[in-house]
């Protein structure tokens, strides 16, 4: 961030920012990605749109900021259980069953316009997709160091993926969100055992 | 389906079915399911909107049997390759690169109308995801019987979801399409591991 940005965003208090945040993802929820309009986000929160563009430079960046900022649950950095299979379930049990589905309607509304929308896509990368990454290799660094995940498991290239694929099918197959107790059988079913399984 | 309707189905050659059914695709693609309208689909085939109608029940079951019609490949229930391992490999290859990429932007467009049209969740449901479910569950029958996977394995009930994620992580993340190559990494890494692992 330039000087300039973090000057222009000390104008806001962080409850500010907060509400801000807060609105963009329900108007995310109640209209989509593509029918999200900044004109909306500046009614709804009663601000000027020529502050909104200061502030987040655009649509897209102002959407992955209100998801990296909502992401519930305490911050998965903190979680170090001393074992894989803690760790992977710490994860899961810092968000209740309501803050999971609510971030399952997000993806959802988003999957589609992320496609469509290259900024859109940069930003959700750089704010939620890389964060999770370092988060993850960081625990699974821990498990190696620890002998419980060979170094050159192929599997821990695939841990988003394979959580990406419980959340997104749950909802297609099972007509169900998910919840913590489906993603903690899924960790125990897949997620665990491909992780541990010996390599050549 | 009721004699009626076998009748009124006769009408449609199997080749003007599958001009039909390819003009659905091209326009899902095109617009989404959302703005795709029967009247296009009645422009676009030169059809009467009438017989659409008479012929499919409405737009979701037409979008449904459009996408099952046109499963690349061959079926993969003629696939039997006498191990678990051949028989998940052969199933990829039965799609080229092209294949995937095609499917993987309808199921994109089609994610955000799933969850907000019933109708056509039923008919994805029924048309698409239980006749998946059901070859599935018989090419890990043949495996249970040759002792590749334990009758209790509990990732026997995620295969799908295993592969859901692949699909859809695979373009949020490396921003990329899905590939035989890429599919074929993510079986070896993670579905045939978790198949294989001992359950208590």
């Amino acid at each position: 961030m330039t000087e300039t940005a973090t000057a222009r965003r000390s104008r806001l208090t962080p409850e500010r920012e907060a509400e801000l945040y807060a609105a963009v993802l329900d108007l995310l929820r109640e209209v989509g990605y593509d029918a999200l309009t900044m004109d909306a986000v500046a009614a709804r929160t009663r601000s000027s749109k020529a502050t909104l563009y200061r502030q987040w430079g655009g649509k897209a960046e102002l959407v992955a900021k209100a998801m990296r900022h909502n992401k519930p649950g305490p911050d998965i950095s903190s979680v170090d259980t001393g074992s894989l299979h803690g760790d992977m379930h710490a994860l899961v049990r810092s968000q209740d069953d309501c803050a999971i589905e609510q971030n399952s309607a997000l993806m959802r509304g988003l999957a589609m316009a992320i496609h469509g929308n290259p900024d859109l896509l940069k930003a959700f990368r750089e704010l939620i997709i890389e964060p999770e990454m370092v988060e993850i290799r960081r625990v699974l660094q821990r498990a190696v160091d620890r002998g419980e995940v060979r170094p050159d498991n192929p599997a821990a290239a695939y841990v988003l993926h394979m959580f990406i694929g419980a959340f997104v099918a749950r909802g297609l197959i099972e007509d169900q969100p998910p919840t913590q107790a489906f993603l903690a059988s899924y960790i125990d079913a897949v997620v665990l055992p491909a992780l541990a399984a010996p390599t050549d």
